[in-house]
């Protein structure tokens, strides 16, 4: 009932393994916030880096439901591994999807040989870093801001434009470390501590020909326009998995250190009729949001599945899902998160429990894209036959 | 993503079928009550109540999810035949889960047979039914409340106590039409208002040994328990059915007669930003219920197969799962079947359109058990790893 | 806490004869729908009709908050009656908001001394009665909807359009007993069933050029504008009122009717734990929206104080307050009429018993005007400082 | 609509004085915890210490309403200093309600000559504080949490047990700088983090005869037991107070930093359609809870003035009011403090900004009593007549 079976067992096992790894000092780094470099390398090792590329590449041949329910396992102790991990694969198959067959040849094969941990500087409503030509290479000169996982990461998916359309974004993949590319340690989020989302700097950094995957493009193919449904469901999973997490550190909690209510008329905290009514309800909430995340999930790998093949109809439908899923989710996990502290009472609302962490990484995370838009698209679908016009969000 | 695909074709069709034909005079029959009778015997005529009965007995050896899943498509036009479908079968697997072999055997195969359309008697919080031993026979003499289905059913699940003890309720299978048994068409229901859920009266109804089908048991198997959850997921079926039949109901009304509102600045009321993102959210809510119903449903199924090598523990497993799509689909059909006459508009408010229905069965169906109680025994388990103890409702 | 002291004892004592005497057959009435003939009657004789009036033109001259809170009252019992008794002084104060002064003490000192009870023909989204002007006069032709009070009045609130504009309208008061007017028994409301609130139909309908109260204006005073504020204070009121019905209503059956669940463990349903957490909820949401409505009251008769000195900023506000204690009322009495049957439990659900009722009246009157246009507009004011657009709903 | 206008103008200019010098530095020093030495100085220097005190004994002879309009004022900038200011008065008038005669002078008279603020160390539901006769003096040791406002203060209201029962307080005011009482600096809420609510230690702490004002009773005076009440309201009106604060600073926010949707067509975030939708329904939930506020404070006014010839009844309908408004402000506030990120957008939540100090201070402080027993008392009350039982929290 919690656990999806469709995960392997071994895989499974590692994931355990990190989770509990990450959860020894998860409120310690998540209040100190910054580069989790010893648990971003405790990835690197699990071999779970590699989990969604075709075997024929050398990577694991796994279904995006499963790298989904991976990021969900991880968000039930760390929002921000979880969303590294989760926007590790975003990135990793941009140029299966936007680059041309030999780049999806390349980028896979050399990501599955050097267990590459990718990052992005691609904020797409950010339009201040432009590229210049210049003997055929571009040079790229300004900033990016919101760039999760850039710190630390192997290879870099960038954007930027060109000439006066502040659409008409190019895309390429360069090694992180490349000359005039500066990582700042800047990202001060209220939530999702960990995740480096700070502001990447680029002076006079060469792009060569063979890196840009992208170029604007008046019509680009639905499976192309996949990463959007891609990154509501990372997001959503690390909501849901927040959620799922806060309840259940409140459970240990409750049984363990609340006191009943002084009028309750029972002995023992988890015993009180109104607790656990509030634990039911809370629980219930989160199964209708996992249930459709699982439901959604399957989508994908349907999606997935039927690469170029893909329709634009198919394409509506899926994003019309995970949409649904992404904003069930939110409503949920900042209920829940919040929620929380009334089944434990007034002494686990302190600094060191660290208890508020689940619900500002949420809160904060649920603010990437405007919840009302996400509805609107969905009611529009339904009611107009309108799929959402595929964009950076939907 | 909205039809299931476990449902074949065939059987589909003839629900489609029904359906269309329910919905043809379906809110004139619900403002009149009463017996639904040609709509009975298009049930009798379409093949499929006999979908559950597994095949060596003649029956269509179908699953609880496909019952399931039909349950909830009919209840998109017609909650009451939906209920009178759903409580059928689980009349009828009566003997199945608390019989002998033997009575397993004879029950299913004569449904088959003569098609039975089944009925009850049973509500064990009615006590005023009571059975006297003569001759080895028992004499029914009282009345029962809430039976749904025993008005036009073949054959009728019956209940009673002998002695003092209001808890020990013997349960036997018996003809309708048998000597004694006056079906009152005295149903008086806000909603669901042709399930016949009036009152039966025995009047020295006589009861063959070989029909009591159970005597008061100290330990029953948890499978033969499995009628509480079964229970629970048809009318969470009907729930989720009728919030998605309101919700198709207001679609087509504001695509075709609401009209725009004079401030907001749009000409059809099917583009006002603010109806959409309200039908994108009811949509989102409905896909979260209905996600967790298939999942439970999978749940039961999984239950089901094990039959009597089913665990106590697996047992409270279920009763937990399909507690939580009940509470589930039971708020969200409370909100989605008042707040579908705001998509609509103060015209749509009239008794000649009927909107209100979809509501009034639900308000009426949800308060078969109360919510409370569900979330509290959902939550002991979630806290304390303690199964609901198995009972009428849980 | 419950009872406001703004009302004097013995208007308070007519109120309460009143409230008692509708009570008697409310649930038959409100089921049959129709002119409510001896209720309306018993209002003309108990005096309230002329409370509003000033003195010195030989009324009560008491305050609109007077005449809120009586609606209030009657709404607990009977929102139909409250709603013709409100919207009867919203049409007699139109000769003092957009008449002359001479009209305006004509017509109170008329509607005194012949105790009028006053009706509508104006609903001015419905464009379809025209007037046509011969030798001096306006002759009416078309028709009306939603006329309120319309049956049974003894004069007419009545709006028409004369050449293209549709938002250009005239305004007069005419008795409703002249030739040609066709009050029609057509109102099939799903609540608020016996407020005649039907069609108008119009056969060569003279108007004098006296009657004549309002002609399309560019630019009305901001107190000709109060009507808006006003009727959706009275609806308001009716909402809270019938939220507190319900729950009277309610309660009484928790305390006489309703059995114990029988997990409870408590022997009396008013001793359930999570019966009475829901009533105080409930109670509580009540509680907050009352005082609002207590609050907007005052705004209101500040207002009305101020007459033609009125600014236009000073309008904006009081149409803010008061529809923001519109909005929550709104909320409130959806919730709490739907969530009484859960502190009732199953039995009380049956449609002799009526209790359905109070949610039908609030559902069909919350639609009378869409509350998230009234939520954009306090935004609007909150966020941008501009006041609400004077209009028909604002 | 506002701003009460109970409260005069002087003292009001005293307020937003205060309000606008703690708002500078409220968010660095919110973040940084500790005691607020300047604004605890400020408060003295602004005379409003000593508001409530009669005038008779040197006071400012005030109102409880004034002082929780003050409190809500404070907490929209600074819920910490709006806590150490309410509960100031709550210890303040401890010898009034369970003192003698003669303390109630003295105290009052002494705190208003040497304009005293008052600290704690009460909490009756940490029974660690013991106190031994020797000498016809009590020595105390031990110890006690949630000492609000003990550190800094000038006199302390102590509690503690003597024999074996642990609901048999004594009560005293005592100096906090006497000799043996420790005020720990180790209060680590995860909101009111400038309250002190830390620990107090006593090391054979002398408490003088005169100094005790309570002595464990059987019969308590019902007004003598208003303090539960009292603090309350206090709470109350900090939560809605700081939910108002989130809402001025999103509003503040909202206009000048955040940037249009991309695909929301407007040109300006503050004219997003549903970000004023928004706006408007938590302005409207707030005007609810205030409104409620509001007229429990003028409950509270008159149960004060009653003093001693209060009675139980009366007491009841005081605790109950007072409850409600409590328990609406706690969900509102928990609301709105949690979604004003959504109108603000992504960019609002860093940890610079501060903007999650409102929801963090309102969801620590709202854990202080269980809102579902609240729910249950106010139930109890309505539907059973029974008034809640006098104790620490109703």
């Amino acid at each position: 009932m919690t656990i999806s079976s469709a995960v392997q067992d071994d895989i499974w096992a590692s994931v355990q393994r990190l989770a509990e790894a990450f959860a020894v000092d998860a409120v310690e780094r998540e209040q100190a916030g910054g580069n989790a470099k010893r648990q971003r390398d405790m990835l690197r090792e699990s071999g779970l880096l590699t989990l969604l590329i075709p075997e024929r590449y050398g990577g694991g041949g796994e279904t995006w439901s499963t790298v989904l329910r991976i990021v969900r396992e991880l968000a039930k102790v760390d929002g921000s591994l979880a969303h590294l991990y989760g926007y590790h694969f975003l990135q990793l198959v941009a140029p299966h999807l936007v680059g041309t067959p030999e780049q999806k040849r390349y980028f896979y094969t050399e990501s599955a040989k050097h267990n590459w941990f990718w990052g992005n500087a691609f904020n797409p409503l950010d339009q201040r870093l432009r590229g210049n030509r210049e003997d055929g290479r571009v040079v790229l000169n300004g900033r990016k801001s919101f760039c999760t996982g850039a710190q630390d990461s192997d290879r870099l998916l960038v954007s930027w434009v060109e000439g006066d359309d502040p659409a008409a974004l190019y895309t390429a993949v360069i090694p992180t470390r490349r000359e005039g590319v500066l990582v700042h340690d800047d990202w001060d989020g209220l939530g999702q501590r960990q995740t480096d989302s700070g502001t990447v700097e680029f002076q006079d950094v060469v792009v060569e020909p063979h890196e840009i995957i992208a170029v604007p493009l008046a019509n680009k193919s639905p499976f192309s326009t996949i990463d959007a449904p891609l990154s509501q469901m990372i997001l959503a999973n690390i909501f849901a998995g927040s959620a799922t997490g806060a309840l259940e550190a409140a459970k240990e909690y409750t049984r363990t250190q609340s006191r009943p209510w002084y009028t309750s008329g029972v002995n023992a905290a988890h015993r009180d009729p109104y607790t656990l009514r509030k634990y039911g309800d809370m629980w219930v909430e989160l199964q209708g949001a996992t249930s459709l995340l699982d439901a959604a999930g399957h989508s994908i790998d349907a999606a997935w599945e039927k690469e170029f093949s893909l329709t634009s109809d198919e394409r509506g439908r899926v994003a019309v899902h995970t949409a649904a899923a992404n904003a069930l989710a939110s409503k949920v996990a900042l209920n829940v998160t919040s929620q929380v502290f009334e089944v434990m009472g007034a002494h686990s609302a302190t600094k060191n429990h660290g208890f508020d962490r689940f619900w500002r990484n949420v809160r904060t995370h649920t603010l990437h894209n405007p919840i009302d838009y996400k509805f609107k698209n969905i009611g529009n679908w339904y009611v107009n036959d309108e799929p959402p016009k595929p964009g950076w969000y939907a």
